[in-house]
């Protein structure tokens, strides 16, 4: 087999055999095929596209090239979640615990990436102490024992999507929906939770800018994870503005914590209620969504949920004071109230633009190599549909720099967009994509 | 400006500025631009292609890559002949020389590359001590003393279009137009002559296999050449079997020789004399085609035409005794009759498999590090259209290595087929492209 060949069957529109597929992922993983080939390969498929069955292929091979987890130990129907991205995106931290609660084992490995703030693992490493890498065992004790492990990959997953993905995001070759759905599915895959679900952001502060496009891509991933054996559905929910109001790493702990305790943001609450409902029906815990969303319902109200959160951080090596006391989290030396100057009704305050303010506090990651102020980061008062008068507080500024902190008060200011009240309410969740089929809300 | 930019501008369709294509030559070329995002880069031009202007912007940007030789200095309207490249084409041998005596400077610089025989460069050095590399002082004098000059390109010719052949080559980005056109018309333009005549082989022995898209190369360098303001015409001709009956270094300038003295194969004079009287009429030495015919025969018959080839081969070092004499140019050691054992008609005889044996008893280069045997080749006795009766000689086989003849030869009698008469007999110039338009014949 000749690289060479591969690249211009694609180049020429063809289908790849899974034995061509096999071997150029395997082959690039271990070094035998040079970037440049590759990359060519790579906008061969961004132009002529793969078919649901190569695409299925090349999840399988990327899954192949490392190592996979095996949780058949685990006790129980696992589930797995995960989001395609947003901003302020707190969910994980939140419907973890509250899944637990219920007796289903939430597992969770996540990676670490560039974004405007950390990630699941940047947030949890604002409690102090709190380990994110896990043992194969430890993450499986845990699982059996308190129902949720959320933990670093280990270095050895899926190493092909890692070489792939660099090279994609130099090459222009990112955006492609086989691309983008292998990618993010063999990362899952190599993970073996029974049951996942796919959390699809659409609007500002995602990486698909429309519902259509998002549904698309929703379908991609839920057909692999199905073509892979696994229960996968997906929603495809709203992100034209944050979740929640916390937008930085330890303030979002502190909104997970608030959330927990029945205090939090609606938005993010409402989405784990929607998320976790269909994760119990997934898990066979409850018969029907409504029936999960009461029972995760009364997991907050009694207590319970929360309790997991403490249970979590205690057996992860974390000091639990910082969760009963959530003023001990790293803050930040200043905090800037950004103020409102027209009245009115907020139309839109769009999330990657809120993000790169985050960014710019130091909240997240420019490169792999920037250190993330965990304290960094800012506070929405005021979300779309909100009523504004003039001198009403839009927002708070956490920082250390006063001067970038002046800055992004400024530009969050401008990012306000408030007007005459939106002819449409915002809607949280547009729908969703199971193997029954898309249905839209 | 940033290569990433570029890459999916022409990922999305759109159209490159001249600045953009200016950055990536140069910066490639430089080595600021690694090859995996020019990789990227030639996929998307192949596969969304690139318009006239922007194919002219990248040959006057390949062409600016490196030097450029002035020939102000030679006198008259100097002329140059390219051919996208066939078996057996020992055109430029011929016709230099006939074009020369009629007073106009034949000034042509040639690439070394790999192929089934050697290149021009190489069958002039199967005459002895004939020096192909001159400075451009010893070209230009040359040029106006005896009117023509064969040379090797300087190394800095064009390195951009070294550079990227050789990714495109591995990346399966060679077969786009643009890149084909502005390839060789890179080459072309770097040398300062008046006007050009391209020689766009159609057929098994051709890059191009059918007349429709080597009329469509024909028409994109012609285009870039009278953009580049250069006086340019195509010829599309036959390349459905080699041309001439010799396919070998030595072989060929032996052929070359016979038909400067009027005892040539008949399609390669008459090639020549298709050729030549347009290259006359460029030059503005006759008023048309019918006169340059009558000027460039009387040329030949006169023994004028190969007194030139004696003056090149003196000018430029060569021992003349080995023209006077071609027995002394290097032959092999055995020479094998292929025989026909069925009668009819020459049906037809692939160029490319022709051109395959010869390389394998090694005529040419695989690598570009392969030495070339000089006297190895082939020498057809019957060609397409050809009567043939059972014993009849069909080719012989010029080889050093006997086994590897023999190979050779059934090989060569499998090429041959030989059936009933084809209905429609063949034909060796297709049509004329230029700024008239295309005419077909």
């Amino acid at each position: 087999m000749r690289i060479y060949d591969i690249i211009k069957k694609k180049r020429d529109g063809e289908e790849l055999s899974t034995g061509e597929i096999n071997y150029f992922v395997h082959d690039y993983t271990n070094g035998n095929i040079p970037d440049y080939q590759i990359s060519a390969l790579l906008m061969a498929i961004f132009l002529n596209k793969m078919n649901k069955r190569e695409t299925l292929d090349l999840t399988k091979a990327m899954v192949n090239s490392g190592d996979t987890v095996d949780l058949s130990n685990i006790d129980g129907i696992k589930v797995d979640k995960h989001s395609t991205g947003g901003v302020g995106d707190t969910t994980t931290i939140v419907l973890g615990p509250m899944i637990a609660a219920c007796g289903v084992p939430f597992v969770k490995m996540s990676g670490r990436g560039l974004g405007h703030t950390g990630g699941t693992l940047d947030k949890l490493e604002s409690i102090k102490d709190f380990k994110v890498e896990l043992s194969t065992e430890e993450f499986i004790q845990n699982s059996n024992k308190i129902k949720i492990s959320l933990c670093s990959q280990t270095a050895n997953i899926t190493p092909a999507d890692k070489k792939f993905y660099a090279l994609r995001d130099v090459t222009a070759t990112v955006e492609n929906l086989s691309l983008i759905a292998s990618s993010i599915m063999s990362k899952k895959l190599a993970i073996g939770s029974d049951a996942i679900i796919l959390d699809v952001k659409v609007g500002s502060g995602a990486f698909m800018k429309n519902i259509d496009d998002a549904i698309v891509l929703a379908k991609e991933m839920v057909e692999i994870g199905i073509g892979y054996g696994r229960e996968t559905i997906a929603l495809v929910t709203n992100m034209d503005e944050p979740l929640g109001n916390a937008v930085g790493n330890a303030l979002e702990i502190k909104e997970a914590i608030a959330t927990l305790q029945g205090q939090g943001p609606e938005d993010l609450y409402e989405l784990c209620l929607e998320l976790g409902s269909r994760l119990l029906v997934l898990s066979k815990r409850v018969e029907d969504e409504k029936e999960g969303r009461t029972l995760l319902e009364e997991k907050v109200e009694s207590g319970a949920a929360y309790e997991k959160l403490l249970e979590l951080v205690k057996y992860q090596g974390g000091d639990v004071k910082f969760i009963k006391n959530p003023e001990l989290l790293p803050s930040a030396k200043y905090i800037l109230e950004v103020k409102s100057d027209s009245e009115g009704y907020v139309k839109s305050l769009n999330a990657e633009e809120v993000g790169k303010v985050a960014l710019s506090l130091g909240a997240g990651r420019e490169t792999m190599d920037s250190i993330i102020d965990l304290s960094a980061g800012l506070v929405l008062n005021k979300k779309i549909d909100d009523k504004v008068n003039i001198g009403d507080t839009l927002a708070y500024i956490h920082c250390n720099q006063l001067e970038k902190g002046k800055e992004a008060k400024e530009k969050i200011k401008e990012l306000y967009v408030i007007g005459n009240k939106n002819t449409k309410a915002k809607k949280l969740v547009y729908g969703i994509v199971s193997k029954e089929g898309t249905e839209l809300f």
